[in-house]
Formats: C-alpha cells, sequence, structure tokens
C-alpha cells in the first residue's frame, strides 16, 4: 500500500549512525562507531538498592508526586545540583525532568521556532540534534568549527545574512563528533551577541560530568544575565544509560511552556528512573562516583592517542579530547575518506563514523571520521587502532 | 523578559485536569479526578526479582539489544504477545515499543497529518490526545458518542465535508472519558468508511485488559485488511504505570518510519522499563495477574454504581462500564455543571472531572462530569459519592 505521509516526512532520513550500527549489531566488529559510556563507569550496586527499597515502599506505582516538570523529589535534587555541580542559575531559573537529554533540543526548539526559522549550529554537530531539528521543518545553518569553538566572525556573519536565526545551538564541552572544548572567551563572544540579536542560546552538555584532563570552563549559562540560555543536562553518562533521564535549566516561564509541550508528547518521563536518580543524588557520593567514572574515559582515551600516535601515518591528525567519549581524524587533502571507513568496516571490521553523518549541509564533503573510546574493551582498542593504523600507511 | 515564542505555543493551554489535579496534591480531596490505574494491582514482587536479577547481570546497561523500535527481546514479545491477546495481526505489520502509549498518538499523527490536515475524534475524549493533536497545529472534528460508538451518519458527514481528513482517533473499549465501549457492529462500519475513503484509524486501547464484565470485541485492527489501522497499546495499566511502556503494531513501513521519528525525539524507551515488561511478560502469567487485576477493578466499579444508585437524584444519569477506569455522569438540562464540579471540589474536597475538558470543540458546553473508581479508596469512594449524592439533590 502507498500511504499518503505527511510532508514532513519526506525529508526525513534515517541517521547514518543508525544506518553503520546495523552493521555491528551481534557481530565482531570493534565498536568505535557507538557513543555508549563506558558501561564499568555505572553504580549498578547502588541503583539496586535504591531499587529494592522503592519497590518494597510502593514508590514506583505511587504518581502523586508525578507532574509533567518531573517527579517532585527530584526537581528538587536537580535545582540544588546544577548551581552545585554545573552552573550558577537566576532567582528567575527553574529546571524541568526530561525523557532523555534528546527531548530537551526537541521542547526548546518547538518553544522558540517557527517551520522556517534558522537554528545556528557548530558544524560538525550531533546527529540526533541536527535530525530532531530537521525534523520540525527548520533552516540549518552551521557555523564552522575552530579549536577553541564556533568561528566568532562567521556567527557574525550569520546573524546578519539571517532574519531568521532564533536559536544557537551548542555543545561546549567535549563536542560531539570532535571532543573540542569551547574556550571562556569564545563562550563570552557567543553570549554578547546572542544578547545583541536576541538570540536563544540552546547549550548542550552531555559529557560534562567527564572531563578527564584540563581546567574546567564556565558553562555559557553562568553568564546569563537576561535568560537567553536553556541548559541542558543528562544523567546517562553518570549513573545509568538506559534511564534516559535528563534535565533542562532555563527561565521559569521557559520551563512553564516546556511542561506544557511535554505533558502533551509523553505525559512526564518514567517514574521509576526518576526515582533511581533522586535517590542516588540525595543519598550517594556522585562526586565521587564521578571521580572513578573520569578515571576510566582517562584511562581510555590515552591508551586509545597512545596506540594512534605509535602507528598512525602523520599524515593524519586528531583531536586530544579532554573529556567526553569522542575524538576525531582528519585524512589529508586528497584522500578518500568514505573509501577509507567503509573499508575499515568491511573488510577489517572496524568501525567508524564517517564525518559527513555531522555536517549541517546535508551532502557536504568530509575529510573526517569520529572514534569512541568509551564503549570498546581495552584489547578491541588497541586491536582496532592497529588496524586503522595499518589503512592509514596503505591508503594514504 | 518577553521571550519570542514561536507560533504553535500560542494555542496551547494546560490540560484541564493538570489544573484541577492542583488542588488535589497532598490534600484531603476525594480523587475522582484521578486516572490512574489502582496501585494494588500490580506485580510488585515480580517486577522486584527481575530488576534485582537484571542489575546483577548488568543488563540495564548493555545498550546492545537498543533501537529505537525498541529493546530486542521486547519487540519479540510484544510481536507475539499483540495477536496472542489483543488482535490478528496481517503478516506485513510489524510493532514498535513507546515511551508512554501517548507518543503513539504524537508519532502517528506526526506521519500522517500535515498542518492544517483534519483528525476526527470521538466526541468527547480523551484531553490528553486531543491536546497532542492540537499542538500540532491540526483542525480537529469532533463525532458525537452515541452508547455503541460513535454516530456512524455524522462520521459520514464529516468525511463528505472534510476533504483533509486524514486520520480518525478512537478508543473502543471502556473509552475515556465515557467508559463506553463500541459495538462489533459500528467497528465493521467504520473500517468500512475507512477504506472508502483512505482514512487511516488510530486504535488506542489503553485499557483493553480491564474488562471486568460483558464479552470481549474485537479490536478494528482485527477488521484490517488494508493496513489503514494503527494500533496502540500500553504496559501502564497491567504492570507499572510509573513504568511509561506502550506499543504500536501497524504496517512495517509505518513502522519503519516511526522508529526514525521515534530517534529524532528521544532515541529509544526507557531501557530499564522495557527490559522489566519483557521479563515479566516471557516469564509470568500475564493472564492470570490479568485476571487480579480485573477482580480488583470488578469491585471499585461496582461499589461506586451500588452508592450512586442509592444516593444519586434520578435525573442525573450515568454509564455503567464493562471495564477500565471512569464512568461519565450527565446533569439534567439547564443544571449548572461548572458550579456542580467546583462546589464538590471547594466546599467538599471532592474533585471530578467537568465535562468541558473532554470536549473536542474547545470552550464547548458540557452537562457531563468524569469519575474515576481505581484511585480512591473504597473508603474515599463511599464517602465521597454519598457527598456528590447530597449535592444532586440540593442543586438540581
Amino acid at each position: 500500500m502507498e500511504y499518503p505521509f505527511s510532508q514532513r516526512i519526506g525529508s526525513l532520513k534515517a541517521s547514518a549512525i543508525r544506518e553503520i550500527l546495523k552493521y555491528t549489531v551481534g557481530s565482531d566488529v570493534v565498536p568505535f562507531a557507538a557513543g555508549n559510556p563506558a558501561p564499568d563507569a555505572f553504580p549498578t550496586k547502588e541503583v539496586a538498592q535504591i531499587v529494592d527499597e522503592a519497590l518494597r515502599e510502593g514508590a514506583f506505582t505511587d504518581l502523586s508526586s508525578l507532574t509533567p516538570q518531573g517527579y517532585g523529589p527530584l526537581v528538587e535534587e536537580v535545582r540544588k545540583l546544577v548551581p552545585a555541580r554545573y552552573t550558577p542559575l537566576r532567582p528567575e531559573d527553574d529546571c524541568l525532568i526530561l525523557s532523555g537529554a534528546t527531548q530537551g533540543m526537541d521542547l526548546a526548539v518547538k518553544l522558540f521556532c517557527s517551520e522556517g526559522d534558522t537554528i545556528l549550529c557548530e558544524d560538525p554537530s550531533f546527529i540526533g540534534s541536527l535530525n530532531s531539528f530537521r525534523s520540525q521543518k527548520l533552516e540549518l545553518r552551521g557555523i564552522p568549527l575552530e579549536a577553541d569553538g564556533v568561528s566568532i566572525p562567521a556567527l557574525e556573519e550569520a546573524l546578519r545574512s539571517c532574519p531568521r536565526a532564533r536559536m544557537l545551538y551548542l555543545i561546549p564541552n567535549f563536542q560531539n563528533p570532535t571532543g573540542q572544548t569551547m574556550s571562556l572567551e569564545k563562550r563570552q563572544a557567543v553570549y554578547r551577541l546572542a544578547k545583541e540579536h536576541g538570540l536563544m542560546i540552546l547549550e548542550d552538555n552531555p559529557y560534562g560530568d567527564l572531563r578527564f584532563a584540563g581546567e574546567e570552563v564556565p558553562a555559557i549559562k553562568s553568564l546569563d544575565t537576561e535568560g537567553l540560555v536553556i541548559y541542558v543536562g543528562s544523567f546517562s553518562k553518570i549513573i545509568a544509560p538506559g534511564l534516559r533521564v535528563g534535565f533542562v535549566a532555563a527561565d521559569r516561564e521557559i520551563i512553564r511552556r516546556m511542561a506544557v509541550l511535554k505533558a502533551d508528547e509523553d505525559q512526564a518521563a518514567n517514574l521509576m528512573a526518576q526515582i533511581i536518580c533522586a535517590r542516588y543524588v540525595s543519598r550517594y557520593d556522585l562526586a565521587g562516583h564521578i571521580q572513578e567514572a573520569r578515571a576510566i574515559y582517562r584511562r581510555k582515551c590515552a591508551l586509545m592517542l597512545e596506540e594512534m600516535d605509535r602507528t598512525f601515518s602523520p599524515k593524519v591528525t586528531y583531536t586530544r579530547p579532554e573529556g567526553g567519549l569522542f575524538l576525531w581524524c582528519t585524512l589529508p587533502d586528497g584522500a578518500d575518506m568514505a573509501d577509507f571507513c567503509t573499508r575499515s568496516v568491511r573488510d577489517y571490521q572496524v568501525a567508524t563514523v564517517p564525518g559527513t553523518a555531522f555536517t549541517v549541509a546535508e551532502g557536504a564533503s568530509s575529510q573526517c571520521f569520529r572514534l569512541n573510546y568509551s564503549t570498546p574493551t581495552d584489547e578491541q582498542i588497541v586491536r582496532g587502532i592497529r588496524t586503522l593504523g595499518r589503512l592509514t600507511h596503505e591508503l594514504l
């Protein structure tokens, strides 16, 4: 049957990452294409204690504290946690619990952007968010990414030439896919421009807890005197990825309307997951747990870089992240990146994500690919990087 | 600050139910306005066993079987469960796991309706779905509900006069808010009309497991030779409401595109909740558990009706549901329903939901209100109904 799908459906494609992951499920493929947190970085025993206790109390079936804004005790914890750990908030700010951080992008854009409006994005950027923006029929405009964050002249030019630019989407820490971190100077410059142009900033910080080198850089939200920044965080990287619990901090007027939108989408986030997060944060040593998780990421990233330094052709350059899950490799001009990535997965079972998956303009070219060091085992890291290293010498 | 919200935000209101529930949180109010499943109808012990075991195995942090379509083993279970319990499927059909059944309405409408299209709805109907449709800027057209389902002449007239009618939204079993069930004849008539007009049917069956009287009526999906029916079900009423796990069964082409849309919204449903559902369904006696849950609902509904029969003024009529969570009362012509509901909650702490919350045309009048019998305790049912009964004599 030929279904009469809606207009928006025509423009949607399955994510390139998901397409690649098809090759990798249940196989011997080295999973450098993945984006999962390290499985040994989660507090399994503590979560088991919480679940046991909550089940005995009947907490998971008591919906009385559950509203679209979130499970009451978790909203309270997040109101304390965000200023204590991530960024100062304004007295006018409030928080809302999300069914996964991705929902924060979805709600923010629904709140501020009408069809045909423009959203400015780092280029390259996270494909999940880009797809979410595309599915709402927004124009996407990429701002080239430099080593310390978006190019400020390019951002100024975009603001001059796009009168319908409503929002700027940024992942300032350990960006996906590049692993790069935006400098404080650029954060200040970006905020100044947003203020000048009445632009909203959507600050996505999924990896903020996973800094394993260098100095913390203040969140853009910490500069937010005017209420222009919508800050999105997540528990997925530190408590459990399957929980799909994220949070937003923003002006209370924004939060109130997000709650209405969220209620219409999925009523409220999963109660069991919210109870687990609330009790974990209030009772256990979150800071200590994050230190342990950081040590795991530090070690895995260092192992990958060490092998790359040893085995990669010097023609290939790559980022050296201070945190997060990813690093970003650039092949020399003239090299055929698509061929490189296809051969590595097809002939040698090493999966990477081609840079074309992350370009803001669909169909744009790229000389880059993304590597993940949190999902593979140490053995897979060594074996996979040696394979890629051999390929860099053979093909380039 | 005056935020430049998007066009869609102007038309959104917080749900009338949520507004009323504000009065009831943490108070002595009798919760007839609620819509929660009965708390003692859940298999708490079994869920605890599953969680313990899964945590020991590290299952909750293993994302390898999680795709936007769902957690692999749960997708498998649902593919078997739907034909075994709810409705035959076509060989071309497949299933997808939702982050709560409400998401099914959201995805179905995104898939088939473009801005300005019309969605036909039972009038009255579930406010959560109506709000979800409104937020996507669809035209809603109500089809009056009779005791055995929507009026067929009114549906025919709507199909004649609305060339942009794309979808018909129905809750055939124990409808929310009326508690009524659509007859097989009407289901057949509705399907025939859908086939004739190329209309999609969105069949929402959240309460289907909770039949406690009368005979099962085949799902509209069971008549679906052409692939026109999108069937939405849920585990919220039988395993745990806080889990927020629902499912869709539809043509595989529809499912494939829903998975892409879902990935862009929230990537995938909560893994822990999906694992709990998958293991519960595969290992425990779901049918036996549902029998026990039905007994609870049967008793609570009978208790409420018994007290109503004894204490309500004969001027008030009400439905006698064969299942589900709700019954629906109609005040006589000329009575002031809003005044009745306001007095009952403000002066006597008995919360009901005014019928105006469920009208398809916003601002339409209603002589009705909804009562829920699953959330209140037996003592609250008796006390609350006696209070309402006294009011029906005083005010009418």
